[in-house]
């Protein structure tokens, strides 16, 4: 027979998947000797049973009562008992951390007599009929599904009859008239009083936690949080233990480490003759934890000791909750605490100093997320700028700028260049124009996945979305919050790291981080205003090097300028994966480029601008591969259709219409007209472009290539490495790729004999469409290198295009289920990853060691990483900004394989 | 060690890896005993070896010595002897046929004695020259590479000299004179002599066969046909025969069979005195072959004999060619014979009741493309209308109307309601709204690969192209051919099925083949004017039967109307396998769908948009469902951007500009600008459609169901049999399908209840994005059955939009051999065919027996059949029109593979 409960006494901290977080790690410290209130933790299999037959199973009763019954030995009280009961709460844990998404009942086990023995025991009699009160209103909300405004509607009355405010004005006698009302509430509601038998209380307190795993906000929840469905949660009964029996009680919330900058030492709040609730409510302020020693040093230096020995046995810094009971200290609650990133890195170097960890362990102890955080511009703290309010931080980075209300506004801003917020109460695909002009987005409504949030984060945009407290009224362009009131130009600061809003001009410094990635370490301490940043600088040095040595993964970056590709190299790039050379044809060269398609094939015109552009094409190869010291560049031929270069279709025919209209002259408009609607292309995105383009249109491809085979024979007769490689894009078929390469074969050849010298240039192709990926073990005899373009393999794989639906429908894909996180910021690993992965299995079936990169968005995506270190890929190639944080992911994918854990 | 040279009693018909079409052919008639001139073949085995190292293999010349010899004894003449030589033609002879593609050298084995000896015992001094000077013609061009130009011009100076125009013209003396001087052109060009040694003439054919392999045209041809480049040619090296040797010689072509009706009979031409060559040429006109009865009875009963000994032995109608040297019979070819359509079904009808074949390999015999062909409406040929010239048959069927030149002209007919045929010299992808407009297409450069003929079948088209008899002149509007000039509106006639152009006004008639199909066979046959036409229908009815009583694949329709509907089930659908519903919102609902999409979400103006839709596309099922007799009919929900259903953005854009610029009124319209902005998308076929509109448009899906199940119920209360099922669009994602499936079921379930009906409707999905392929095994476990879109899955596959592109650089891609054909026409195998073949493996995975169909256009292409077969998928659903050939195709799929051979 299936064992169902466990005493906290027979699990231990491994065990989660049965006894949940919360039930492990009580076990866990039980295990320890540590002093935690007596219980026992139903298992997640009696969950998965119940939740499967729709009852408890048979031997959960027998069970149950065999381990109540030690736990009442053990304190020497029954539950309930008249004279003396013992409580007990019901509270769910599951796996994996749901907070707030499911149930607790507090005081099991109190009714009409105990309610009296506990008045007498504690000496506090409205403490005994507050915790009655309490437990029928818990139990009547989620045990029973009575609406739990009855029950606030009913002491809200009593407090208006009573003319007081507060809850803590209400006596006794008080409380005890409210338990009355609401046994009368509870009776009306279900039809039959409210159970006094003890036992009666738990069971049922026990199928309602099972039963809160199934509600639709925890579905939600665990949905977006990809948390199976079929795990179930355990149940957690353990003796109550109250922090408000008088002065040598309290309760309290301690860390191991500061959580916030990770300096080592106790940090912690504590208050005395409270309970938890209280705490939260702010009824009261706490104090810090040291207040502790001077009221009682005894259970102040027990507790010191016994943060110590969790530190210690977890190898981390732990997060606490205890509860003194008349000077009796007891451990409610451990678990490796959560930090900020900048405590992350301090406490794994700190760890790994003090021998508690290992290196690897280190580095698996924060993630790239948490350096991308440290890497943005961040306020200047020491400007000690107002707080307006905060709200979620959803998008990171420092924005400073007016308050505009629309896109309009947002517009003329950009347009006299002065930076600006766009603030809305939410925000919907309309406002897409406004989020793209504006510095930062803020919004009252709306959580992480809420449209603003996606928007901008897959923008890179600066983003707080659901301040409550602001009252944003579009029609009166005000933003009010807290009797402030902000109106178009005032000036605000949003804190995308952290959640914060400022009012004013807020300075923004550049992190000593970045300072130190780009110009060494030597460099970031001194950037390093602070102790504490010169600390962090250092930690992250450590763990990024550490990072560099275990990693496989080769890291490059995707740079179309001399400008990024110095940044490039700066952030530790090994190389550029990705130019696109269609920059190149922008600006000023735009004019030949419409000459080139104006004119007609063979013409001399066309000749003419194909010879400039090739002249100009070569100056950018010969600026750029320099700067890469040998390390090597991937050249992409010109991807995006030509009439991209042409005048919009729209607005000429609306120019040579009004110019019709108004019988004014327009014929070289009209000219252009022509030209324009023949190329014209419902879909560009699939249109005629990258290789098939290259084919079509003859020479197009011919002059780059020439520029680039030019430009390195001349660099190498210079005595310059110079490394680039030719990548086609948009293949689909192995036939277009040996088109190419014939003709690119010949250049080279041709080159290499005019100007004396041997060069050596790869040439592969992209794979960013799924007939390529299926294909690869063909196009892989053609190719030296595959490079997969994830974003577009992501467009074709899921037939939709980033730009036409991301603000459009993610958002209510993300709110479905339907999505975890766009597509685009991190690979989607059923879906296009198997793609990639057929692409990465077929390629070297036919070589091998073939080189295979990746040159989409998701190569400095932390998940995408692990993801392509799995597959075995060469290399990852990302934009100059997020090199550092691919660096260091793809050396915890090692460590993480190695250990065979994450954190 | 390997063998490299076969007698041609040494092979048989199987052997055509080894010796080729041509020879394996000539060894099988060998081994009938019928009389073939000795001869051997030389292997593919040897080219593949030449081409491989760039030269002969060691042990061909012996073994050529060996068989030569052999020859030469059986023969009693030496290769070149100065008294009676042997002389030999050298042909190439690849697996499969390449006409034209390769080289051919005959009379190799004269010289400057040997010519003497030949025109002694041929008493023929001047075919002795002929012969020789021929040689040394074919030999510099094809061997050596000479400019075939100089013989030409040559030839040409003598017939200038001597004044005469024919070749024929030319005596005795002449072409010794001529011979002289061609020996001179050839040292002149090679720097020694013509080559006097017989066995060097025949090493070096041999070599330039093997050479002609690789030449860009047959590289060209291959890529083209999908032939294997590694195949190689085999050589074919034969005694000469010459069938213009006198009176008591000829030669001819003739068929066990007439090739164009499939009468039983004799079917052939003869020329006395002639050889193969004088018949191409044209220079006297053939007899039909019964004149060789009277001329030489002995040769024509031996004839016919071979004739019915070679059918009865190859099982079908052959092709064969012969010649007569004074007297003697001598078989040179033979091969199973090319037919019509319309003799295709009557031959394979005629061997089955003949008993030369079963029933099975009857309906191999036949395509179903052939079928397609003969269901076309064509011309009434009693009419007998005025050929103006032949092109090349590039679109099947039969158009009639009045010439336009350009695009312009082609719109003024089509508004004008008068039907047009665009003429152009070529097309190019300006064309485009022309061929839109017009009936037919008329081309008088480009093959069947060219810009018109690949663009008009994929409209369906008809189109007649390369027609070089046309003189185009678009800038005088003139089409001239032979001296006749027509002008803008003169009315022509082209039928695509054979490439004849008509002048005036063609009557058009149905095809019996057609009436049959759709009205049975008694109906059929009444509509056939001809006994032939009458044992076509029956053939044709015949075959068909058969097919339905092997094919395992079920055949649907899409079917969006109940005209298409009543079409479908006339046509032998078992079913509607897509009814695209968005069809129904067109026409005067469109208002009502704007007013859908402008009105605000919740408002009372959208429900009632959503109601009256509802009763309309209610109106839509009642009627379609009852015409189906009970046979399932899969509606499609509504799959294409809701922006479509508004007005175009450039045409309002510019609507409203000229509006404002002339200061008139356009509010509305400005209104309507915001709306239509707003919901633009840059790539419309990649935005927010399918499943996505449905899951964010709340209530557009619900409103589609609710119709559907609504007008089922009310069927079934009275009476009426009636099997939707439910099919949505576009899914990439097992939860969007969830979604789609919650909404179905309740209002299944509620509608069931208010109706007291029982309802089994099933609920699937389209599989058109490679992520459903890729992910099936998930999507499977919510969908009762798939639907596979090839359409859209060959454009997210390929990364390209089928209107953006398929004029635009398709035939290029076909010219640079990148497809074979469209992949829109026939599925591209390799990359789109793998990507449905890991969906309904996957699907197979989760549900063995999962009902998977095809509702692409590919359900009605043969090729794509038999691969839809071979997938073991359970139906196809194409056009109504294409119904038959599916059927016919599904049958012979089965019976292929079955017999385990494609004739």
């Amino acid at each position: 027979m299936v064992k169902y409960v466990y005493d906290f006494s027979e699990g231990d901290k491994e065990m989660k998947d049965l006894l949940g977080g919360k039930g492990a790690n009580l076990a866990e410290m039980t295990k320890l000797g540590l002093p935690v209130p007596p219980g026992f933790t139903i298992s997640t299999d009696a969950c998965r049973a119940y939740l499967k037959k729709g009852q408890t199973p048979e031997s959960l009763a027998p069970e149950v009562t065999q381990k109540l019954r030690e736990v009442e030995d053990k304190i020497g009280r029954k539950l309930g008992d008249a004279e003396d009961p013992l409580l007990v709460s019901v509270r769910s844990g599951a796996k994996f951390s749901m907070p707030g998404m499911m149930e607790t009942v507090l005081n099991v086990g109190l009714n009409d007599q105990s309610v009296h023995g506990l008045a007498k025991m504690s000496g506090n009699e409205r403490f005994a009929w507050d915790s009655y009160r309490r437990l029928i209103q818990m139990f009547g909300k989620t045990v029973m599904d009575i609406d739990g405004d009855l029950f606030l509607n009913a002491h809200d009355a009593l407090k208006a009859k009573r003319a007081v405010t507060a809850d803590t004005d209400l006596n006794a006698d008080d409380l005890r008239e409210l338990t009355e009302t609401f046994k009368g509430i509870y009776e009306k509601e279900i039809g039959s009083p409210f159970p006094q038998d003890p036992r009666d209380q738990l069971d049922a307190a026990i199928e309602a936690v099972f039963r809160s795993w199934n509600t639709e906000r925890a579905v939600i929840y665990r949905r977006r949080e990809k948390i199976p469905n079929t795990l179930g949660t355990a149940v957690n009964v353990q003796t109550m233990v109250f922090g408000n029996m008088g002065d040598t009680s309290g309760t309290g919330v301690c860390f191991t480490r500061d959580p916030s900058t990770g300096h080592a030492g106790v940090y912690g709040d504590y208050l005395m003759n409270a309970q938890g609730e209280d705490v939260v409510a702010g009824i009261r302020n706490t104090e810090p934890l040291s207040a502790l020693e001077t009221q009682d040093k005894k259970s102040y230096d027990e507790l010191r000791a016994i943060m110590r020995k969790l530190e210690t046995h977890y190898k981390d810094m732990c997060d606490i909750e205890f509860t003194i009971e008349r000077g009796k200290l007891w451990m409610l609650q451990t678990r490796v605490g959560k930090r900020t990133a900048a405590a992350a890195f301090r406490i794994a170097t700190q760890l790994f100093e003090e021998r508690l960890i290992t290196k690897d362990e280190a580095l698996l102890r924060v993630t790239g997320a948490q350096l991308t955080q440290l890497m943005f511009p961040q306020f200047d703290s020491s400007a000690n700028p107002p707080l307006v309010a905060r709200g979620m931080a959803a998008s990171p980075g420092a924005a400073v700028g007016g308050v505009v209300f629309d896109n309009a506004q947002a517009r003329e801003f950009k347009e006299a260049g002065k930076p600006c917020i766009l603030v809305r109460r939410e925000t919907n695909p309309d406002d897409l124009p406004g989020m793209v002009d504006a510095e930062g987005v803020l919004t009252a409504r709306g959580g992480k996945t809420s449209h603003a949030a996606v928007v901008a984060r897959g923008m890179g945009k600066t983003c707080v979305c659901g301040a409550e407290a602001l009252d944003v009224d579009a029609q009166a362009r005000e933003l009010r919050v807290d009797g402030r009131v902000f109106k178009t130009g005032d000036i605000i600061a949003i804190d995308g790291t952290t959640g914060e809003i400022f009012e004013g001009e807020v300075p923004v410094a550049d992190s000593p981080v970045t300072t130190f990635l780009t110009h060494g370490l030597e460099a970031g301490l001194e950037a390093a205003q602070t102790e504490d940043m010169k600390e962090l600088v250092k930690a992250v040095a450590d763990l990024v090097d550490h990072a560099d040595k275990r990693r496989r993964l080769s890291v490059r970056a995707n740079a179309d300028t001399p400008q990024d590709a110095e940044r490039s190299i700066a952030f530790g790039a090994e190389g550029i994966g990705l130019t696109r050379t269609e920059h190149m044809f922008l600006g000023e060269r735009r004019v030949l480029v419409e000459r080139l398609i104006l004119s007609e094939p063979g013409s001399d015109a066309r000749q003419e601008a194909f010879d400039k552009l090739e002249e100009l094409q070569m100056g950018d190869f010969e600026q750029m591969l320099p700067i890469l010291g040998g390390k090597p560049m991937t050249v992409r031929l010109i991807d995006p259709p030509l009439h991209e270069f042409l005048p919009d279709l729209t607005s000429l025919e609306v120019k040579v219409a009004v110019a019709e209209a108004k019988g004014e002259e327009c014929a070289e408009d009209k000219q252009m007209l022509a030209q324009v609607r023949k190329m014209h292309e419902a879909n560009p995105m699939l249109g005629l472009r990258g290789v098939r383009l290259g084919i079509v249109f003859k020479g197009l491809f011919e002059l780059q290539i020439r520029a680039l085979v030019r430009a390195a024979a001349r660099l190498q007769k210079e005595g310059t490495e110079a490394h680039p490689e030719i990548m086609v894009p948009l293949v689909g078929s192995i036939r277009e790729l040996q088109l190419v390469r014939e003709v690119a074969e010949d250049i080279i050849a041709q080159i290499e004999k005019e100007e004396g010298v041997s060069l050596n240039i790869p040439i592969g192709c992209m794979i960013e469409l799924p007939r390529a990926a299926v294909t690869a073990e063909h196009l892989a005899e053609e190719a030296d290198f595959f490079s997969f373009g994830t974003n577009d393999l992501t467009q074709t794989t899921w037939g939709f295009s980033r730009d036409d639906v991301e603000g459009v429908f993610f958002p209510d894909y993300i709110e479905n289920g339907i999505f975890g996180v766009s597509p685009f910021e991190t690979i989607d690993v059923h879906g296009v990853g198997r793609m990639v992965k057929l692409g990465v299995e077929n390629a070297r079936q036919t070589k091998p060691n073939m080189k295979l990169g990746v040159c989409g968005e998701h190569g400095g995506d932390p998940e995408s990483v692990h993801f392509f270190e799995e597959l075995g890929m060469t290399y990852v190639s990302c934009s100059p900004f997020r090199v550092p944080v691919a660096r260091l992911e793809a050396g915890r994918a090692v460590a993480q394989k190695e250990i065979g854990r994450d954190e």
